[in-house]
Order: C-alpha cells, then structure tokens, then sequence
C-alpha cells in the first residue's frame, strides 16, 4: 500500500495545459523546465496525489501517481514497443508472477522488461539479452528511471549461441526472426514452459508456426489485440475516429516432450472449458 | 521459480483427446474419473511438467502448469466473468502490482479476484465486496482452489453502505450501477487512486461519464478491447471464422481534489508523449 | 461495355509521382497544370486506358478509368462524407436498383447522392432535400460533373416541412436528428419501404430506436462497418498501422402498417436463414 | 419505381414468428405450407407491401418486398457464398454499373452473380464460369428465381482455358488458385481493366501480390470488411456478443500496359485525395 502524500524520490505523472505532460522522479532542490513555466521539486513534496500544482507563472498542473501502462507508454524509445494492450495479455499467458524466472530477448527499449520485472516481484528475476549495446543502454536506464532494474540481468549476446539459464518458467521472443531459435529456446525453457512472441507480419509468423512442429512446441495459439478508444462525452459517445490497426501477432506455445510430439495435439483444447471460452 | 517435476498439492492442467479438459490439484491417493479413462494422481508425482500421461485404457493425455489465464478461464461460475484480454489491461491500467491494496465489487464467481490476488503479492490485500452470499461462495472455493485466498478479504455487502478500507490504492467495480457508487468509492480510495469498471452496454457508460463529472474523477479513458485469432495452420493461416463481438466497455479514471475538478481536464492528455501512444 | 480508349468528356484518373493524383473530363484543347508538369489533354485523346502519359518536363503518369468509388472519394466537400464501404452496404440493404425512387436528406456534399443516382439508372430517381443553399450548390456541381445530374431532382428545404413525393421505394436520412423526421418519412414512404440512416454517436442512435417504436417501423437492425487495409508486400504482409476506428453507425428499418406495430417484430428473424448469416 | 401492391409474380419475404422466415415468388392458386401454418397466396395480391397476413391457424407473418442482400443471403448453396458487406463495397470498387461487362469465375452458388446482375442492368452482361457444372445448375436456378438470369450468360468451363470474351471492363476471380489465371485475365480484361479476388487466406494473398507484379497489375489494393452487430434495444445499446470474424481478404488492381509496369506504382496514390481518404 502505498503513502497518500508525495515524498522525496516518488516517481510522479505531471500533467497540465498545453499537452504538458512529464514522468520524472521527484528530487528536492531540482526544478522543472517546461513550456507552461517552471516547477519546484519542493513544493510536490508533502501534496496529496492528485492535487494541482501552479507553476512559476500561474499554469496550473495535476500530480498523479503514474500507472505502470503510462510508464511503459513513456520510456525512451529508439525502437518500436510493446504496449499494455499487448503485455497485460501475454503476462497472464506467460504465467509470469512472483517469483518466476524469465527470459526475453531482444531488450529493445525495454518496455515489455518493465513489465516483466515488476510482475516477478523481488523474488524473480528476469534475463534480458539483447546484440545491440546501444540499445540495451537505453533499456537500462529505463529500468533504473522505474526503480526495477535490480530484478533484471541484462546481458548483450547474440542469442544464436543460447541463453546462460536453464528451466527458466517462460521466455518471449521479440525478435523478428524469432523461428530462428527455437532449439536454444529449448535449451532453456523447463519441461512444459511458457512461450511467447509478438511478430509484425503473417509471413514471420507462419514461419514460426512451421517451427514449432520441428521443434515440439504445442498448443499454439495466434491471435492479435485491438483495442478501441472511445471519445468521454456523455452526449455525443462515439469511438475516436482513428485507431492503432496493428501492432502485431501475439504468438504462445507450450514446450513438450519431444517424443510427446507424434501425439497430434491440433484437436487438444486448451483454451478453456467451452467454445465462448476459445474465443477468448 | 518453480520446480521441474509435478508434486504433491500443484494444480495441474491435463489436456487429451476428445475434448478432455481438466485443471486439478494433485492428490497423493486420488483418482481422476473422466470420459477417457481412469488417471491416478499418483502416476503424475514426480513426472516433469509438459510430459505424456496415460489413462487406464490407454488414452494419452498432456500435463502442463496452467497459466494464470488458464485458471481464470475455468473458474466454476454462475455469472459472466471477466476475461484475460480485458483483466491484463486492467491490472496495468490500475497500476495493481505486489504490495497494493485494492477493492473489489462485485466479487462474482471471482476470475478478477484472483488476477488481483495474484498480482499484489503476499505483501498486498484485495477487499472483495459481493451483496449475494451464495455467489461469493463460489468465488472464496475458486480462490482456495488456486491457493490465493490468504491475500483476499471477502466481505456479505451492499456497498451502498461504502467500504470498511480507507486510502487503498485501487477500486475496481463490476457493477451494472457502478455509477451509483462514486461517493462511496471516493470516502475509501486514497487522493489521486485508481478507479476502474467494466460495463457492457453504452447507456451505462453515458451515466457513468456524468457521474465522473459531479464526483471529480478527471483523466477519463474509455476503451473496449477486441481480441481475434487466428488458425494455426501454417499453410492456410487466417483469423477464425467467429469471433466475440463484445464483453464490455472497460473505464478508468483517476480522484482528483474536488476544488481540482472546476480546471478542465479535457484537453489533459494522460495516454502518453505521443499521439500514437494516445490511440494505444 | 465501356470504349478501350479514351475519348473527348471521358472521365480520367491521372496518377503520378509525387502523390499526383487528379481526376478531371477530359475536354480537347484544355491544359492540366500539375506540380510534376503540364499535362496537354489532346495528348490523352485516343490512348488506351491503363496507358502512360507524360508530362511537359517528363514525369510520367497513369491514365485510368476511375471507379465510382474514387468519384466518391474524390468529390469537392465541405462536410463530413459517407464513404464507400457504408454506401456499398447500404445501397444493396435498401434495394437500390434501377428504376427505384429514392428520398435523400441532407444532400451535403454529394457523395452519396452519386452513388444513388449511378444505381438507379436513366428509369429511376433520386430526390436530394438539403436545408443549406450553399451545401447544394456543391453537390450539384458534383454531380455534373461526373455525369449524374440528369437522375437528381434537388431541393432546397428543412424536411420539417415533409418530402414532396409519395410512395417512394427508399428513403435514407444523413442528418444529426433523423429520429425528429419519421412521421414525415412515413407520408412519403411506400408501405414496407425502406429506410436507412447514418448516425455518428450511440445518444443518436437510441434516439432513433425509441422513435421506430412509435412510428411503427420495424425489423430494425443497427451496425457498423470498419475496414482494414493491408500492406501490400508479400513478403511482409500485415495490416497498416492505422485504421479508421469510427465513420457512423449504420441503422436499417421497414415502415410497416401502423396497425401491425402492435405485434411484437424482435423475435422476428430478417437477417437471413441461419444464425451465421445472421452475423453477417 | 415499385408497385404498392403485391402482385402476381412479385417475390415476397414472409417473417413470422418461431423464426419463420421464407423468400417466395408469388403464384395464384399456390399454398405455402410452414411450420406456422398454411399459407394461401391468393391472399397476398392486392395486399400493400409491409401489411400483415395470417396463416390457416392464426399465426401472424409480415409481408414485405426483399432487399438484395436479403436474396442474396437467401440463395440456396452448396458452397461458402459472398456477403453482402463484401459485395456492395466490391461493386463500388470494380465500377460495376448500368451496361458494364463483367466476367466472374467461379460462378459457386451464384450470391455474387445476382448482385453483378441487378448492377449492370439490361444494358449490361454477365458472364459467369464454372468448372462444376452441377455448382452452375443450382447458381442457374438461383438467377431465374430473382428473374435476372437474362443478363447472365453461364459457362461450364476451367478458365486455365482462358476467356471467350474480350475487352470486358471488369473480372472478379472467386477462387482459391486465383494467381494462376492473371495471364487469362490479361487476354480478355480491356486496358486499365479493373481486376477483384477475395481468398481466404493470407498465403493466397501473398501468391497473388507476387502475381501481380509477373503480369503488370497495378494500384493493388487488399483490405477485409468487418461488420459489427448492435442490439437495437434502446436502453441496453451494444454491440451482439458475437461476430463473424473473417469471410475473405479483397483484393483489387488495375491492369496497366506491359511495358508500363517497369515504373514503380507503389508510391502511387490510388485512394483517394487524403490520408484520411486511404484508409476508408
């Protein structure tokens, strides 16, 4: 449970007039520059959340308490992301919780490992690889701006020569090869493991799809999250008129035994309890 | 991280042919009766997760750890529940994570209830306020049967009469009224707290926006999310012929000072730095 | 069967680089002025269609026919337009077909107004209620130019006022408080006609389905379209980033004896013969 | 314009209760028999369209004139038909209109054949082919039943064999191996033709993009139609829990001049004027 007032070190969501909106970790002494004037770190702390803040020259700004979605919306980026609409789901396929082990690769920007890091709590710990240096020192950084990275071991491997771990409790693939790696997955993963990638086009994911056979991964399922944003006024409810279209395939499996793989398992159902439930 | 090898007391998802679909916990002793064939508990200890089992007539059958959306998704029920695309949202969305104290209501046949449960960790507490005893029955035995009750307190109300909690960090209602309940929600959530509700039909919706506006809750967002699969056969990959259509409108906001709310917060952008962020 | 070459007043579709893109009568002696260059019309007189024309300076640029969906997509507006995946829809829902008689209001800028006079040929009409001289002037303009005008009987009037026609085969209102006018619609609709409307918000929408009750039309059905485009890559084949999330919701009902109102019609099946073209 | 009253040879749609639902051309002296009772058509003529009748044992039923897409989702099958959400925006794409001609392959259960029929008028023709000739038989019958098999000419024919036809101004393809005819199509589509297919998978899409670019088609565009279902209960407005989530992906392009396709089309703009036009 968290404290109701602000205090030295928080990580605070300002937001005002102007489209000024900022995450920033609160440090007494500092000021904020902004285009709707200055903001004295001082003067947070101590507020209530929630409450509104005036800067230097009268703008007026809230100060939320930013939700992990607005942390991950907000990292530096020099790559394309993940977002919640995407990670919310594929925590819950993962079974990604306190206390487990996960792998991902590549680190990209880092938000799927802000993710993943605050849901393995103290106890867990994740593994993240990435080839490129420079883009694993943006994901860092990020991590730390959150105050997750000691749950993270960040490591610069190409992963065509494996991962360290082995019986982790789930490893996610955003890369766009992912087909590629399925036996260092193997490698890796525990008897029964949870798999997961997010791929761009049908092409890439076919490819993976013939993969899985090679490699005795079963229970695939391939599906794709939209999510529609709708305008708040109680008069006039509509959607908004544009719409994210694609961000990509969301693809899960399960690894099994691999002699356990001449068993067909295409008519095996493990989407729930009846239909209404297989599609969901 | 969890072990290899199935034991004593875990929950064990089997999978077989014909449509046979069963998550139960692992009794030493026990005998599983089902339409293929006879299966002792006793045969699956000590057995690595995702390995072959047989029946007494010869039926194979997979033994996988259930993933949290795999628990949610088979909760005995006597209501509609919430659904993993909507429930991974939401958990971001809310910012629930270990250590959180959040309320609930209603507690329905508990699917969000143990995503919750699952999500703040044994530091966290989840209140979950259901008016009809019969039904949170069901919803305390589904905890109990996934292991998560410990983190869960159930409470027999009409929360008209508001909530026991003050100052928690989250309320979620799932309530076809939830717009009836803000003055409540507002005595027990702490400043700048997350609210959340998920309602199915637009008129509820509409009322709901309103009563935002006399209670000051500001930084409205309002979405649905639609998740469509695909086949998984490589050669002819489409997205399948039926889809659902609709489970319901999911609403955030965030309790602003009530003297905060006479500032317009429509033009406030909360979904981020981008305007691509702002459609995700 | 159209010409296989182009011809003095044919309707060209010029495409060029530098996101040229004009579609213009092709009149002898007549200059196009382009920012790839001047484009000399004689030049395009007797050229196959699908040919390559060439500018003054050298860029080249295609030569089509254009479909009626590009007359529609491209026609002058100063208004919101209907778009040709509602107008196909709507078109084969209300029967429009040659020889019908066909009420429209507001005309606006003339888009569907085309699409209408295209479908019911030299036998049928189309009459265009429009309260806004100035929106009209537009629309007629429109619809001379690609050749239509002769099907269109345009009128300046606030349909509070009723249509001047009777019995008419389809009536379709695009107008913000189409639900203020079906007792007029009633006057000039002929007994089990047609109507159909678009309305951009949920309020609207309900509006209108409280007054089917009282103006006895039935058989309602309310939707919406939403299209998707790909990429056309065949080796990355995925859907665009950006979509259209909203245009309008597309409502539907048959005026019946108002006698036979008293029967209950909900249970009434009109979507077709079976549950799965019922969803369709 | 139409008759007000029913008469002799008129097709009626009759919607009763327990979900009957018939299409029927109207016969002197002829009953229907139903699950609701007999039905004598001689009490039809004279009747006013949307009128009610009653059947020998006093159920109640509606008479009303069908819609295309009442017909069309009437037709009796043997095959997975077109929709009418993907005919009416193919129809506008294709510039299919009064005195077009148009060849479609394969002719299947004939859903698409009446839509072609009813658009191009007397003036206009068909020419529908068909490997299967009992497919064809029952399509035939579909056409006489709407009574527009006047404007369709059937042909019981593989097209690997080509067209009889020539300069056509537009060629719909409804088969699976569409990509293996483009060069077929090439020999009897008129310059700057207008070339449609729809498939229902994505590696069908992908054979026939790169098909295209082998035989000079042009200005590609593929996108699928999804159509959204409310509930028309005023108080309780949102969408039906389930959808069709995939019939086919539309495919369309232009057929330019050999010689042309050596210019790069792909940054050419063929929809329309605006970016907010390429997405609708």
């Amino acid at each position: 449970m968290d404290k109701n007032e602000i205090q030295e070190g928080d990580l605070v969501e300002l937001i005002g007039s102007k489209h000024f909106h900022q995450i920033i970790r609160v440090r007494t002494g500092e000021i904020i520059q902004s285009h709707i004037g200055l903001m004295k770190m001082d003067d947070l702390i101590g507020k209530p959340w929630g409450s509104v803040g005036k800067s230097h020259n009268g703008n007026i700004f809230f100060i939320l308490q930013p939700a992990l979605s607005d942390l991950i919306k907000n990292v530096p980026r020099n790559t394309q992301i993940l977002y919640p609409k995407d990670i919310g789901f594929l925590l819950l396929n993962l079974a990604i919780g306190a206390g487990k082990h996960v792998v991902e690769a590549g680190t990209g920007s880092g938000a799927l490992t802000i993710a993943l890091a605050n849901a393995v709590g103290d106890e867990g710990k994740v593994f993240s690889y990435e080839a490129r240096p420079e883009m694993q020192k943006i994901a860092k950084e990020n991590l730390q701006y959150v105050g997750l990275d000691s749950r993270v071991i960040f490591k610069i491997r190409d992963i065509v020569n494996g991962f360290d771990e082995e019986n982790v409790d789930a490893i996610f693939l955003d890369l766009p090869n992912a087909y590629d790696y399925l036996s260092q997955v193997r490698k890796s993963l525990k008897p029964g493991g949870f798999f997961g990638s997010i791929l761009p086009t049908m092409n890439q994911v076919t490819l993976l799809l013939e993969a899985f056979k090679r490699e005795s991964f079963a229970f695939v399922e391939v599906c794709e999250i939209l999510i529609r944003y709708y305008q708040t006024d109680a008069d006039r409810f509509r959607p908004v008129d544009r719409m994210v279209g694609h961000t990509g395939f969301l693809i899960f499996s399960r690894m099994i035994q691999k002699k356990a793989s001449s068993f067909p398992t295409e008519n095996f159902d493990i989407c729930g309890t009846d239909s209404s439930d297989q599609a969901i």
